[in-house]
This record gives C-alpha cells, sequence and structure tokens, in this order.
C-alpha cells in the first residue's frame, strides 16, 4: 500500500538529536557556564561532535562502553552527547565510590575508555591496579579548579578532542532501542546491578521532564544533582531539548549555590530533600539580591514537611518526584492541584510529599498486591508493591538475565518499594520492602515514624530501622541528628511519638548522631541496620 | 542477553494514552466546555471509552474508517480518543465542503461509520445519494444550538454512546506506526489526496505542541482552529497532555470569541491570520475585561507585520508556526530571540514572520536544490524547496503509492513550498511552487509582492497571481481587500509597489473585492488563477 517507514518519516527517537537542533537554533547561547568558562551551543556541538569522532578514531564503536568519574564540570555533559553519537554506551561512575567498587564496574561493564577528574586519581589508580581483564584507556579532564592529586590519565581530554574532526558525519542509533547509558545501582548487599537503558526511554524521559515541569526555552539550571545520577534524570538531554542553560559546579555548598543563583539568575535545580534543607538553613545574608522565582524538583526521598514550607518561605517552588535509576530518574510526579493551595502548610506538605501519578510519558505507575498482581483498592491503606509499566524502564540488568526476569515478573518493572494507592489515585510509599518494620507479626513503615520526628523542632533528620529484639522479633530504632544548639532527651523524643503513634510504631531506642549519607543524599539505613545488629549482639 | 523488549518496558506510543492520564490526575477539571456544558476529564474518559465500545458493538475495528462531518463540538473533541481507542481511524471532513468531495471521500476513504451536524446534513444527504459502494452508518450528533436542517441519522450520538460499555478494556495499537487518522487534503486540482497518519507521530507532536508553547498544567484552550484541519494540529491531544480545558464553538466571531475568553480566562488559541485580524479589528468595547495575557500560535499564512504588530497592541503574544497536513500540522515554529525584543516592530515582524527551525520533536527541515537535493547556502537568496524528515511526517497517501512515493523523493518530504534559508538557520517561504509568477524568465514571489501591499494603510487583505501576457509569459496580477471606509486607486498601489519593488515586480493590475477563501482561512490562490485566465482569454 506504500505506506512502509521510510528515511523521511522514521527517525530513531535519541535525544542526541536536541544538541544538534539547540545548536541551529541558539548558537550562540551558552549551553554551559562553569566558573569563567562560557560555552555556547555551537561550540558544545562541535566539541561533541570532535568527541563521537576520536572516539571513532580510537576503535571505539556502537555497543562498546565508555566510562566516566566526573563531578558535574562540563566534561560531564558533554559526554552525554559525544559519546551516544558514537553508538557508545555512557557508563557514569558514582564519585563517592570506593576502588573495589569502581574495579568491578569497570570490569563489569567492559569499559573500553574511562574519562576521570584528577580529584578522583588515587581510587582510579587503585581501581586499574586491582581489575581484571583490559585495562581502559585514561583520559584525564583538566581542570584548574580540581584539588591536587596524581596525574594519571593516558592523554588529556582536551588532546583527546583535538583528535577527532568535527566535520564527520555523526549517527543516530540505527535502532531506538540501543543501549544509551550504563548505571550501576548503589546496591547495600552483593555487586551492583548495572541498568542499561536505550536511546528511546531517554528521549521521551528528556521531553517528560519538559512537559512535566513545564520547563520554557532558555532555563537556566544548576547542577546540584549529580549527573552520575541516573545521567543526571535525564536532564542534560531536556536541556538541549529547551536550549536551557547549564550552570555547573565541583560541590554542592550552601554559599556557592547562592552565588550561582544570583549571578546567572538561576531558574531551575534538582535534588534530595538534603540540598534543599542546606538552602533553607543557610545563613540569610546568603540569600541577598535573589528576588527571582525558583524551582526545585525533589526525590530521593520524600521532603519533610519542614523542608517543604520552609523553600516556600525562601521563594523556592519545590515538586515531588518519584523514580529509580531502572526508570531513567523521575518516573512519577505529586502534581500539584490548585485547590491545595489554600490548606495548611502541613496538610499541603503531606499531599505534595506523595510519590504520585505517572510522569507525563511514562505510561503508568500501580501499586499492586504482590501475590496476586492486582491492583490494591484506592483506600490510602491497603498496601502493595509499587511498580511502573512504559518506554521509560529499563532494557533491563547487564548480564543478569535472572535479575531481570525477576524485576519485570507479570509484565511490570517493581521497585521494591512498598506503597498505597490514596482516593485520588496518587501513589504514596511506606516504606522499601526491606525497611518494613515487623514487630509482633504488624508491620511498621519506617517512613511513618520519621516523618513524626520530623515534626519535633529539635531534630534535624531522622532514621529508623527494625533492631532485633527477642520478644517481637524486630522493634524501631531511630537515629536522630538535631538542629544545632538543640536538645532533647531520647525519653521525651520517644514520648513524642508514643503521643502521635499506635504505641507499638514508637522507637525502642533513639541514637543521637550524624546520619551516615550516600553520594545522592539518602540516608544508608542498610549501615543503620548494621549498627543496631552490632549492638544487639552485644547486648 | 536478557535484554529484550517486553510488556514492562515497551509501550506503543498513542496520544489515547494521554486520556487515561488526565482523567486519573485531573479527574475533575473541566476537559470540555461548550455553551452550558462543563464536563470533566473523568466523564469525557467514560464517555470516549462508551465510543470505542459502541464502534466494537457494532463491528468496527481496527483499521477501518470512521469518518466524522463535525463543527468544533465536544463530540469533535471525544471522536479524536473515542476512535483510535478501537484501533479505528478517524477521517475529519473539511465543513465547507460540497457534496461530490464529500462523497469521494467518504467512498475512497471507506468510512464504515459517519458521525455528523445537522448543519451538514443538506450536503450529507447529497453526498450519500452520489456515492458508490456501501453506505456508513450515520450518526447525528444532537445539538441544539445546530441551524435547522433535515435529520438524517440513522440514530443519535448520545443513544450510540449509550450502546458501549464503558467497563470494557479499550486497547493501544498493536503497532504505534497503525493509522490513527486520515486527512484529506484540499488539493486545487483533480481529486483530494487522503493523508494517512500513525500513532506515534500523533503522540510526538501532542508532547511537542505542549513543549513548543510551554503549555503548562491547566491551561484554557479556545478552539478557533477548526479541529478538521490536521486533527486541530493535534492539539486534542496535546490538552490531554496537559489535563488543559477545550472551550469548544460552533462558529469563529469576534464577539462570542472575547466573550469566551472573558468568561474562562482563554490563555490559548490558534488558528490562520484572518481570525487574529478579525481579533485586532473588533471594536475595542470587545475586549472590555480582559486583562490576562493570551498567547496565540498563527499558521495557515506568514501573518503580515500590520497583524504582528496589532496582536502585541492588544495583548495577544503570537508565534508562528508552519506545517502542512503531511506533517501533522505544526512541524516548523519561528522560535523568538530574546534580543528581537529590542527592534523596530517592523524588522521584528518581519523575523517573526518566517517559517523558521523545526519544531522540537521533528527532526528537521531544510530547503534543498530540487535538481541536486542538496542544501542550499544559508544566504537567505538562494531558492530551493523545503523539505521535513523525521517522526512527525505522515505514513504515505492512502491508496496512492505513485504519489507517496514522489513525496519522499530522496528521503524527505517535499512541502511544495520554495523558500530560503537565512543565515541564522531559519526557513523562510517565498511560495508555493506552483504560485511563483515567471515573468520574462525571471522569478517573482507572490509572498513578496503581498508582503509589499500589506504595507499601504488602505490594504486589509492582498492576494498576487499569475496573469497570463503575451509579452513576458506571466506578469503579477494583485486581488486586494480594502479596509472599511479606506480607497486607493489601482493606479497609486502599483505605483507604491514600484516604488519599493524591482520594477518587474509590480503588479500589472490591481482588482478590488473580498477574496475567495478556504474553510481554513487561506486564501484561495487558485480560484484567482481561474479568474485572471478567463479575463486574459476575453481580452
Amino acid at each position: 500500500m506504500g505506506l512502509a517507514k521510510n528515511a523521511a518519516n522514521f527517525v530513531a527517537l535519541s535525544p542526541v538529536s536536541f544538541l544538534e537542533r539547540a545548536a541551529r537554533v541558539h548558537p550562540q547561547r551558552a549551553a554551559l557556564v562553569y566558573g569563567d568558562l562560557r560555552q555556547s551551543w555551537a561550540d558544545t556541538y562541535e566539541r561533541c561532535r570532535r568527541f563521537a569522532a576520536a572516539l571513532s578514531a580510537r576503535g571505539i564503536g556502537p555497543g562498546d562502553t565508555v566510562a566516566v568519574m566526573l563531578p558535574n564540570t562540563p566534561a560531564m555533559f558533554e559526554a552525554h552527547f559525544g559519546v551516544p553519537m558514537n553508538g557508545a554506551v555512557l557508563n557514569t561512575l558514582n564519585t563517592r565510590l570506593d576502588a573495589p567498587a569502581i574495579a568491578f564496574m569497570l570490569q563489569h561493564g567492559e569499559a573500553k575508555v574511562l574519562l576521570m577528574d584528577r580529584e578522583f586519581s588515587a581510587v582510579i589508580a587503585q581501581a586499574l591496579s586491582i581489575m581484571e581483564g583490559p585495562r581502559p584507556t585514561v583520559i584525564e579532564v583538566e581542570d584548574e579548579t580540581a584539588p591536587p592529586g596524581q596525574p594519571l590519565g593516558d592523554l588529556d581530554y582536551e588532546s583527546f578532542l583535538a583528535g577527532g574532526d568535527p566535520s564527520l558525519p555523526w549517527h543516530l542509533p540505527s535502532d531506538e532501542w540501543d543501549a544509551i547509558a550504563l548505571n550501576y545501582t548503589s546496591g547495600t548487599t552483593g555487586n551492583p546491578k548495572g541498568v542499561v537503558t536505550h536511546h528511546r526511554g531517554a528521549y521521551l524521559n528528556a521531553a517528560s521532564n519538559a512537559i512535566a515541569w513545564n520547563l520554557g526555552d532558555g532555563a537556566v539550571y544548576l547542577w546540584t544533582l549529580p549527573m552520575f545520577h541516573c545521567n543526571g534524570w535525564c536532564f542534560p538531554w531536556t536541556l538541549a531539548l529547551v536550549a536551557g542553560t547549564s550552570v555547573c559546579q565541583r560541590r554542592v555548598e550552601a554559599a556557592q549555590i547562592y552565588a550561582l543563583i544570583r549571578e546567572h539568575h538561576v531558574t531551575h535545580l534538582c535534588g534530595a530533600p538534603i540540598v534543599y534543607s542546606m538552602l533553607i538553613n543557610a545563613p540569610a545574608q546568603l540569600r541577598e539580591g535573589i528576588h527571582h522565582p525558583i524551582r526545585g524538583l525533589v526525590a530521593g526521598a520524600a521532603p519533610p514537611a519542614a523542608v517543604m514550607e520552609g523553600c516556600e518561605t525562601a521563594g523556592i517552588e519545590l515538586t515531588h518526584v518519584y523514580g529509580l535509576t531502572e526508570v531513567y530518574g523521575p518516573s512519577a510526579i505529586c502534581t500539584k492541584k490548585p485547590e491545595w493551595a489554600a490548606l495548611a502548610g502541613d496538610e499541603r506538605a503531606r499531599l505534595n510529599g506523595r510519590q504520585g501519578v505517572p510522569y507525563p510519558l511514562q505510561q503508568d505507575v500501580r501499586v499492586l498486591d504482590p501475590l496476586t498482581f492486582e491492583p490494591v483498592p484506592a483506600d490510602g491503606e491497603t498496601i502493595g508493591e509499587i511498580v511502573f509499566r512504559g518506554n521509560v524502564v529499563m532494557k533491563g540488568y547487564l548480564k543478569n538475565p535472572e535479575a531481570t526476569e525477576e524485576a519485570f515478573a507479570g509484565g511490570w518493572f517493581h521497585t521494591g518499594d512498598l506503597g498505597v494507592l490514596h482516593p485520588d489515585g496518587y501513589v504514596k510509599i511506606k516504606d522499601r520492602s526491606k525497611d518494613v518494620i515487623i514487630s509482633g507479626g504488624e508491620n511498621i513503615s519506617s517512613i511513618e515514624v520519621e516523618d513524626t520526628l520530623h515534626h519535633h523542632p529539635a531534630v534535624l533528620s531522622a532514621a529508623v530501622v527494625a533492631q532485633p529484639d527477642p520478644k517481637w522479633g524486630e522493634v524501631p530504632c531511630a537515629f536522630v541528628e538535631l538542629k544545632a544548639g538543640q536538645t532533647v532527651s531520647e525519653e521525651e523524643l520517644i514520648e513524642f511519638c508514643r503521643s502521635r503513634l499506635a504505641r507499638f510504631k514508637a522507637p525502642k531506642r533513639i541514637v543521637f548522631g550524624e546520619l551516615p549519607k550516600t553520594s545522592t543524599g539518602k540516608i544508608q539505613k542498610f549501615a543503620l541496620r548494621e549498627r543496631t545488629r552490632a549492638a544487639s549482639a552485644i547486648e
């Protein structure tokens, strides 16, 4: 019938297309700002074409892995285009990992090339020395603001780029299902799993970010979220789609963030609750001279009411999103309702703190009974597993068909998070399945206890885990970090919880001190759980 | 390797998915407003599910054609979901066509069902009487505001819907390449061609509309653009994506438009320049009480500077987009640059009046040499054919493989429009290839002459076509509609053009009077060309 696909009407969906468009529409607009650097979209496109061509010149091609161990610098942004424009797969390494973990990833992912920053040369040198199999070519990205360290690279990034001809044609993937990135999850036990994502999903989630956030042409985005984390939730590609400006920085510190917001008129940023908590608790004089509205996406943990309210006061409009590496970062969004504006702050924070509804271009998020795979009733009470389905879901785990099959059981991606469905169709996490505390046969949501603790005025941050108990099996143990200058006793806090929760849900023990956090700002519950186990064993 | 597509990570892209999401996220928000009707997204979803189930109950299924002859009423909106949710193909008929054209389309498209409004019962009755082949089931959409006419339907729309069970499951297409719509182009010669579009492209262009226009959650959209025209540029699906409200209306009249804008706080609308011309030339008192900003997309013809400037004054922020039925409506956009704001109004209107750059999710628009298919230089002068490539390009023409092959020659969709590429990467139309006037071997762009005429203060609208000439082959003949109460002589206008254009480009003749327009507000140049030929034959 002459209605088949052809070169005119069918093109592989790939987010690298957005770079070509940004360079055409806004060639002179700044794509990247870093220190004194202002790099236009035209220059960024040329450098990324050099990047792709230089990889090709070294024999790297479709399906090969290119790893990077970089902070949020321009080279990290460029890698998100240069690598997939060559058909290779971008493996962003978590910069806070230790050498054995990095060695495992380089080996398991079979990285042919490794881009690195001198800040991490010690851990990289150690990882290279202990890994088995072929050693990747190491390219060092020179940056005068990097802390001192041993030079390590086989060559430097600018020399590498100089070896690529920017006039050579680059190619879209032959299939939009081709891998674009490999991201290792920070597994708490056993080896990390390598999440493989595809061009189609990255394209759609990049567009979904723009739609979800109503992100207009010319947004100015500050990189507080690590780009190594789910490819910065696909935002490098989103920023190309809207031809926005990326303000890069090596570290996440309140003074620098406010200075960059002021200087570059930053409009958008993303991060875990701890980032916003840091911003709203920073000295007020840091904020002087900032009068424009700022919009933030928050994920990684439900933002405590105090953070939601503090941001409101500070002129940061927070929206809560939820996702995992397997779904390219944000995959559900707590879409705000106009009628919530009239509610009390506490109630509004409760509604805004939910995981919500499918991200615009994600197909579905549901809560399923773990045994029958049937949807739980929308009663806000029946707990099931949160699952996703759609085009923004990974291909699977690299070289791990068993884990892949398990993750996709029944035609849904299983998050491992337990939640409920509220009557208004919004999903609310109750707990990670492994974080639920089972006490005398009753389930206790660690999140519910933490939320209660967060309401105490002296509490900065709280994490609740199961502590082995000879009578009840498990009991809640709370780790609490207090606000500077505040004090409260263990007894007082336990009583505070008992007055607000069913008695069996109140912590039996409170441990005060700083909470251990992952590189993405999540509290490391597994470390706390270890501590309670060790303590129980001793007792 | 366990990285294949499965039910969890691969879903056909289809814009009907957006309806399910809108009904989940904003069930009580108004999806449709029409007269006294306020219909929520939950109700709209239920009615569309009824629609799909009722089609199935009548034996209609995947690949079958459902035609509609409807004004911009709620049923027209519902058809954009109910029909593809059943797997059938939506054929929206241009309501201004005559019976022979409608008969051709019903027959050629093999419509199994025809939804119609009583306003068109006479033409439909005649079309049914002259068409060959099986007669479609006719469903009349009752509407008390319809002008009087003969009842015609085999059944009425509400009874039809009542025959569908909204609890039955509906299905995404088995393949996102499946046809979603059939739109006949208003060919000027020969039979119209049936443009077949697919779910994938409709999904992407619906998302592209939201991104291009930064269309946020809860937009209020006024239907001034006919939904029969390229499926309303995919905006029914865009409005589901952003859960916006569609304000429907049967006619496009300034008084009603302003009343609806005021009452419903309309934020967005689309249309041909004539719609905006009508709005800015309407009596000022109609605009009283409207103080919020309104954003308009304009297409169908480059908006004259007077329209761009008039809209600025009237608080309507216009953006020019360009496309054709074959590319689902808007497929290029004249993205504004912040630096244009400082330019003189005339110069800004010239820049804003260009066809521009690819729409966000369209892959590419170029200007190619018609012989070599090589890109023309970006000099703003070398004329070539404007071509598109990407995922928002039709499958092809129904039952017309020759025309399809011709349209896709060389791996590009050929628009038939002639244009240039400006040094800033923006495309500018110079003319339809068939509208170019060849005078003494020199090409004259009819658009250039029209633009000049539009600068004369007495001219409301102008169209320039070729008039056969024994000496020069062709010469420009201008048809001019004057503003109410204005006069100007033929000689004066010709002299006005001569003072601004190369002498051979000035019209040789001016004909004053109302200009014939198509149903979408485009001036019918073929009719004017007929007139000049007839006149020449007589002379």
